[in-house]
């Protein structure tokens, strides 16, 4: 029998990241058993067709014998869960989690944790994709990509665990504090997220003929914002929410910029923009050299 | 002998898209001769040593027997090269452009034409890269891509010549008159530029410690945004000048709709924020129905 680092997983939300996770726990032999729940019917349902999972629960009223708990859910439904989940627990149980704020996240388990069974370790694999639900999981997702844990106690053996779960999918590890995270996040994330939302719902309220038109000639930059619009809608309401102070300065300092812009074009200031345009081509070859850059064809798949 | 649609082509600016047609009009045997001119003179030996024209000129003192003449400087130096070469052009000539304004354009030229020899089709292959210079260029880049001609003059034989020239390079020809491009590229191209070049200048001014960590971490969006900013400055900074007033409406509709988001935010009005992020998803379906959506490997290059 293989040497599992857990003997029995339960992946709460089983989504796009829960999904992959499982395949994954699975697939690698990190868990020997795993199961899942999901308030959503529809998605309890794709994920028995899809057979990934030992088995799924249909509620949350017994919890035994479970060593792991991943919370793969949105964050705005945390609350409800531990309040559900921590009382039951009757034997020592890990609980980690997959959501992309940390100080809203470490508070929730605060304000629960008085059951001596459970450690909690907040964690954050920065992965993803534009698609949601478990037909898009697949186990390489976490491949190469960095996974933040916000805890100081690297040597805790349930840290350690987790780190290596993680790592035994392809992971990076990297620890921070939980409002460091936020703040980073909130700049390489959720503000990006945000301008792309945005943006998007701008080009919806123009007129009917401009409005296609936009969409035939979006390769001309646009498309490489509407990529992260497709995003789960419900996901990223928490994130703003349980984020807001970090992504309000973040979104400040952005704004700032943008008007001086606005205004060096109303001017038509030359000197000012050339110096501005040609200052940010350096964050982008750091970008490239930290082989961050991603690939990407300008070429279409034809289907 | 192949039938040419030139017999000599003087392309003015060799940069990315310069070089680009260069290559493609010779490989392709649209024109017997392909010659270049460049006011930069690094650009100037970079052409010699890649070896893509017939020659390259020193100056633009002598203009003789050349049929097409295509402008791919930035848009700020049409009017001084116009003013230079219009009054030399002593046979029959087609000049066209790949400026991606056409307002600007269409008065540069108006203002200089005076010359029975010369019709003029303006331009705007809608292609690139985040690259600039004569060493990245292909022939290839134009191949399934837009442009669009700003003329009413289907029927003119310079114009059907010109649009013949697009579409062997591979490319979808579209009309549309200078005011209504302008607006369209303002919002597809334009604007998602500006707001990449603002993001990263927001980044540049942060605290060195989260700075690197915004580089290491950009997977989670960021670096989307960070692509663009890795362009032409010159180019772009006279292309702000000279829609200034279809990027500032466009600007003005953008800033709005992200101050209202900001607003939810900090207020944490859920509702409104799962309204907008629901109804954003839509755009992108229809982006990724015409085709346009490129394809984004989440994969690095192992290099």
């Amino acid at each position: 029998m293989p040497d599992f680092i857990f003997k029995k997983t339960l992946i709460i939300g089983v989504g796009l990241i829960g999904s992959s996770l499982a395949r994954g726990l699975k697939n690698k032999k990190i868990s020997n058993l795993v199961i899942g729940y999901d308030k959503n019917n529809v998605v309890k349902e794709k994920c028995k067709n899809l057979n990934f999972l030992d088995s799924i629960l249909d509620n949350l009223n017994i919890i035994e014998e479970i060593d792991l708990i991943v919370l793969c859910s949105p964050l705005g439904s945390y609350n409800e869960i531990l309040k559900e989940i921590c009382t039951k627990i009757k034997s020592k149980c890990i609980i980690t989690d997959v959501g992309s704020t940390k100080v809203s996240v470490v508070k929730n388990f605060n304000d629960f944790n008085s059951n001596k069974f459970i450690e909690f370790v907040p964690g954050h694999p920065i992965a993803g994709l534009e698609k949601s639900g478990p037909e898009y999981g697949f186990e390489d997702l976490f491949e190469n990509r960095y996974c933040i844990l916000t805890t100081e106690n690297k040597d805790q053996e349930s840290v350690k665990k987790i780190s290596k779960m993680w790592e035994m999918l392809g992971m990076k590890i990297e620890f921070m504090n939980a409002e460091h995270h936020d703040r980073v996040l909130a700049m390489t994330s959720h503000i990006p997220q945000l301008i792309a939302y945005s943006i998007v719902a701008t080009t919806a309220e123009l007129e009917e003929n401009i409005k296609e038109e936009i969409i035939k000639y979006s390769a001309a930059g646009f498309r490489d914002f509407t990529r992260l619009a497709g995003s789960d809608p419900i996901m990223w309401r928490d994130v703003y929410i349980l984020n807001k102070d970090s992504v309000l300065e973040m979104l400040g300092r952005f704004t700032e910029d943008l008007t001086s812009l606005q205004k060096a074009i109303r001017n038509e200031d030359k000197e000012r923009l050339e110096k501005i345009f040609s200052l940010t081509k350096d964050i982008r070859k750091n970008i490239e050299k930290a082989g961050q850059a991603g690939t990407f064809d300008p070429r279409e798949k034809k289907s």
